[in-house]
């Protein structure tokens, strides 16, 4: 919470006129009134002029100042933003912090209340920017621009009602990243997840999940499930919603306020609730009424190729849609034979003893699919199998759970295997 | 001049709706839209909605976007100054853009007009920020501080008029360094000339002149010249014009504007067409006048101490085409056949990993003259090339843009070639 002052309002327009000079003077000073002013509005000791009310000394509601603890902070995250950015070959540019309002307007339909207004005092209508995109959209038509890779790190402004309570501000900064131009598919789009993911790394956060969408595959869900077309944006702004409120709010805004049938819901409902990666991508090509509808496809096969680049980049682990870990587990030790609960035991135990993160499922005889599907649930990205096979050959199998490729490796170099490929990751 | 661009109003908001996620998007991302918006902005071209009146697309008056090319530039100025600031240990401080209306209000008397106020949406009234010494004031009292070296860089508005003929902005960046505290005389004021000449040398602008002052010569001199009390402040708003209009001009405005007899503002013209260093000070102490007034005593007693100061800080004496990269690219990543996509991608996700700033074009084949040519246009210093070649001979090509001398190059060795011809440019 801010600490409040009170002050006689008079004296501090007395202070502050006599502290301060005209416009143009230079930007270097030493003030030794200010804290002549700082003294006096927090003792209200000056005598003169106490006749006038006080008002209280504050930031404006869902503002704050940055401390230098704070801004400490700042900078270092913003440095670490803006290299990367730089690293990725963008040009910076800056634009007013406000535009005309004609060029804001019409976006928030709905949400217009957002916008700061400046007050017309005769000239131009403007409001203040709550966001870096507009105006850069603005910038690339006045130039007359169709390409420009081009970061933008600046303050917006929107007029959030009860901001403190969910902990956001009125203003705040954002850092935007873009790529305008018309290029071949799913190239830049795999650029600025790697860039994400660049960052997110770099702040050294713990685990993150990016989650990613093409917005053909929504259209063509609302189209396989029945949602009529005229609904399909607000039908969207309700799904929207789904990483604050439960499906089961979703799906009641869709019906009884978005007038949408209860069967049709249900359809989406289906569909909202997967989760997953490349994996997820490959099921919904199969899905026989999805898979007819070129929207859908068309989505679903940018989103492949989305991935394929993003393996290239060496990041799939990070964008595969799984959940955020919550272990750190390296190895899974499975098997596909009955009766082998021995041999995961001895297995386990020398991977504990030689430092390697394991896990096995408490089991006599867990199905294999069960194992690899555990993998996948939770992020590890090693299995080990040992099965009649193997240990008739004296080797284990190593599988990749990403890529699903294994490897037969002799039993006694299993754990220096596994060790390299640790690594390396 | 900005170029403008004409575009029919609700064209630009079905786009604009179109092309624009909600608030809470993340802030990375690949627009192949925005290129759309730009070029039906600059076209005109969509069909739809032309019934709508146009409106046109600029920055508001008196404001200008930063182009690449100038934010190079004032992040050079701003990275020296802000350096500087803290190579003399100031704290960064930020305040909010806006403040409450009357914490800004009663400065500006005569020239409130100057002040940016916020619409009444409902809530605090608010003003935009016409410096940062105010906020800096406010920040003092409402956290009870009554010492603090800080700095403040940031964007401030001021409604001025004919803005753009005097060159004059309405939005404009200030760089503050403030020492707010009580110390003993003068030490503060030597070391924040100091800091001035620091920059305005770091910036090497070429030679330059400050101009110091106390106020209490001012008002010595004025009451020596016989102005009454009641007009020292509107008279020495009219001499603070000394700098823009002639004596002839300020002197005019002083009687028959503001009442001076005529003989009182003769005198004044004594003293103010002087100029000069500690000599003048030396010289204005013997004034038999002068040296009675007790104020101006004090005054020209401090400023011979400042200048004794500044002569210690070794600064008397100043006290009297190449193209501009807009990005920091390194390397470039190119291929001379068709079907390499996965190759770059791979090669350029290296580079990037290794810290590495490159760049590379986003299309399946793009041709290499294409390649080579972006490479001299934007001033990227080197080129690696992939090709069937290489890669049958596990090689890369390194190219230097500026020689155009071509190197095959392990590709194992590739980061740790192109790291040492880095550090060595």
């Amino acid at each position: 919470m801010p600490r409040l002052g009170l002050l006689p309002r008079r004296a501090f327009a007395a202070l502050l006129s006599q502290l301060l000079r005209p416009p143009r003077t230079a930007c270097v000073r030493a003030l030794g009134g200010h804290s002549q002013i700082a003294e006096a509005m927090v003792t209200s000791q000056l005598k003169p002029h106490q006749e006038k009310p006080s008002f209280i000394i504050k930031t404006p509601r869902g503002t704050r100042d940055l401390s230098p603890q704070e801004m400490v902070v700042r900078e270092k995250i913003l440095d670490m933003v803006i290299s990367c950015f730089k690293r990725h070959g963008a040009k910076g540019l800056d634009t007013p912090a406000f535009e005309l309002k004609e060029v804001l307007m019409e976006k928030y339909n709905e949400q217009s209340g957002l916008i700061y207004d400046l007050e017309d005092q005769g000239g131009e209508l403007l409001s203040l920017r709550y966001d870096l995109t507009v105006p850069f959209a603005r910038y690339l038509a006045m130039n007359k621009l169709k390409k420009m890779k081009r970061y933008q790190v600046g303050k917006v402004w929107r007029r959030e009602s009860p901001t403190m309570v969910q902990g956001r501000y009125r203003e705040f900064y954002q850092c935007d990243f873009d790529i305008a131009g018309q290029f071949d598919p799913m190239i830049p789009d795999a650029e600025c997840l790697k860039i994400m993911c660049e960052i997110l790394s770099g702040l050294q956060l713990g685990d993150f999940l990016i989650k990613v969408n093409d917005r053909r595959i929504v259209d063509g869900v609302f189209a396989v499930c029945g949602v009529p077309e005229s609904k399909f944006h607000t039908i969207c702004a309700s799904m929207d919603k789904l990483d604050k409120i439960s499906w089961k709010g979703v799906r009641h805004e869709m019906v009884a306020q978005k007038g949408l049938a209860p069967e049709v819901a249900d359809r989406i409902g289906d569909y909202v609730q997967h989760h997953g990666g490349v994996s997820l991508v490959e099921q919904m090509l199969q899905d026989p009424r999805l898979s007819q509808n070129k929207q859908a496809l068309e989505g679903l096969e940018s989103l492949k190729l989305l991935f394929e680049y993003l393996t290239l980049f060496g990041i799939t682990e990070k964008t595969s849609g799984e959940k955020v870990r919550t272990t750190e587990t390296q190895v899974f030790v499975a098997t596909p034979q009955k009766n082998f609960l021995r041999q995961r035991l001895k297995l386990i135990a020398e991977l504990w003893d030689a430092g390697i993160k394991a896990e096995m499922l408490y089991k006599n005889n867990p199905k294999l699919l069960t194992q690899l599907h555990y993998c996948e649930n939770t992020g590890i990205p090693w299995v080990v199998i040992i099965g009649e096979q193997e240990q008739k050959e004296g080797v284990i199998k190593l599988r990749s759970v990403a890529t699903r490729e294994e490897e037969a490796i002799k039993r006694e170099h299993l754990v220096a295997e596994i060790q390299k490929r640790l690594s390396q990751s």
